[in-house]
C-alpha cells in the first residue's frame, strides 16, 4: 500500500503529492474541470476517474511500445503512483487537424488536415498565459539544450503516430494533443497526463467533440461523454 | 527622370507607387508616425525623409557587401526606386538584446544581452495582430519553402552582423530590428525599409532610445533624435 505523503502541488484538475516510495509521487486527477485559463470551472463527478483510466492506458501502451514515461502503476481509480521527474516547463501541442487557437490566431480552417503533423511549443507561465516559443526562445531561455528540444519533439511526433493509430481503429480521429515532458537521470520521459483534457478528439463519423470542448461550448454531457470514450479506448484494461 | 505611376499599396507610413519602369516601384516615406498596432500617431515633418535617407544607406551598404536589396536609387530626399518584389508576408525580428515584446511576453530581462542572436518571425496580417510564428507553423502555412526559409534567416544574421558593427562604430548598439523579404526571379532579397522605424537603437554610452520608441514612451523630441541619428549613419553619403 503506497499512502500520499505531502501535497507538493495543486494543479487546476489534478493534485501531487509525496509518497513513500524514494523517486516517486502520486499523483491524484479530481473531478474539478476548467476552461480558458481557468475563467470557467466546474466540478463533474467521475472525471477524475475517466481521464485518470485514460492516461494509465496511455502510459502503458507507451511505455510497451519503448517510450519512457513516468508511469508506474494505478494506486486506485483516480490516483497514479509516478515516478518523480523533474519537469521541463514546456507544453508541447501535436497538431495533425486545424482546430481551436490554431484556427483563432493563424490563418487556417477549422477541419484542414496538417500532413506533417505540426509541432508548437508553449511556456508554462499562468502569469503570461502560456506565450507561444520558437526554437530561438526556447534555447535562448535555457529552458532545453538543442538536443534536449530534438529528442523532446521526435517523442512527440512519435507517439503522436501510436496514439494517433491506436485511436483511428476505435473511430476516433485524434485532432491534437498536448504533452509536458521530465528529466530523470536516463535521460527525457513524457510525464503529466494524456487524457481528454489534453486530447482533442473527433468522432471519425460525426465529427462531434469528444474532449473537453464539450465542456468548453456547451456541446453536451460531459460526464456520458468522458465515460463513453474512456470505456471505448480502455476497453477491457481499465473498469470504467 | 523617374514618374510616381498609380498608388499601389498605402502603409502606415509609405506609399508605394507602379513607376514608369518595368520591374520597377516608387516607394514615398511619408511624415507620418505610428505606434502600437497604429493606436498612436501623428505626423512629424521631416521624419520621412530621415527614415528614407537611412534606409538607402544601409541598402546600398549591403549591396557592396554581396546581400541583395530591392534599392535600385533615391529619386529624392524621401523617395526609393525599387525592384518590384513579391513579397513574403512575414516580419523577421533580430535580436541581440532584451527589450519591447521579448520583455513583455517572456521572461527576459530589459537590456539582457541575447547571444547567440535570436530570429523571431510574425505573420504580417493586420486582421490577426501580426501573430507570432514558428517554423512549423510557416511550412504548414505554405508562406516559404523549407530552404527559402533558411536562406531568409541566414541572410537575417548575416545583415544583423553588418548593420551591427557598422553602428557600433558610430556608439550606438542595435537592439533589434525588423526586415522583409521578397522574392525575385534570381532568388530572395532583401525589400521594405532599414530604419529608425524598423530598428531599436541605444546610445552606447547612456543607452538613451534613438529610435520609434522616443514616439512609443514619449521620451523626448522624436524629430531631434531622428535628425541626429540619420547625420550620424549617412555622414557625408546623404544631405539630412
Amino acid at each position: 500500500m503506497v499512502k500520499k505523503g505531502t501535497l507538493l502541488y495543486g494543479g487546476k484538475a489534478k493534485t501531487v503529492y509525496k509518497s513513500e516510495r524514494p523517486g516517486c509521487l502520486v499523483m491524484e486527477f479530481r473531478d474539478d474541470i476548467t476552461a480558458f485559463d481557468g475563467g470557467k470551472k466546474a466540478v463533474m463527478k467521475g472525471k477524475g476517474r475517466y481521464n485518470c483510466c485514460v492516461s494509465a492506458f496511455f502510459f502503458q501502451m507507451l511505455e510497451e511500445k519503448g517510450v519512457p514515461t513516468h508511469f508506474i502503476r494505478m494506486l486506485d481509480d483516480h490516483t497514479l503512483l509516478v515516478r518523480a521527474l523533474s519537469m521541463i516547463p514546456l507544453e508541447i501541442i501535436i497538431r495533425n487537424i486545424a482546430a481551436g487557437s490554431l484556427v483563432r490566431n493563424f490563418p487556417f480552417t477549422e477541419g484542414q488536415k496538417i500532413d506533417p503533423p505540426l509541432v508548437v511549443i508553449d511556456l508554462k507561465d499562468d502569469s503570461r498565459h502560456d506565450p507561444m516559443l520558437n526554437d530561438d526562445l526556447i534555447l535562448a531561455l535555457d529552458i532545453v539544450t538543442e538536443e534536449e528540444l530534438r529528442t523532446i519533439k521526435e517523442m512527440a511526433l512519435h507517439i503522436n503516430e501510436i496514439v494517433q493509430e491506436f485511436l483511428s481503429e476505435k473511430g476516433i480521429i485524434l485532432v491534437d494533443f498536448k504533452l509536458e515532458f521530465g528529466r530523470t537521470e536516463g535521460g527525457i520521459v513524457v510525464g503529466d497526463e494524456i487524457s481528454m483534457d489534453s486530447m482533442r478528439l473527433w468522432d471519425a463519423n460525426t465529427r462531434q467533440s469528444l474532449d473537453k470542448d464539450v465542456y468548453r461550448f456547451d456541446k453536451g454531457d460531459v460526464i456520458a461523454v468522458y465515460r463513453e470514450v474512456a470505456r471505448q479506448i480502455t476497453r477491457g484494461k481499465c473498469e470504467v
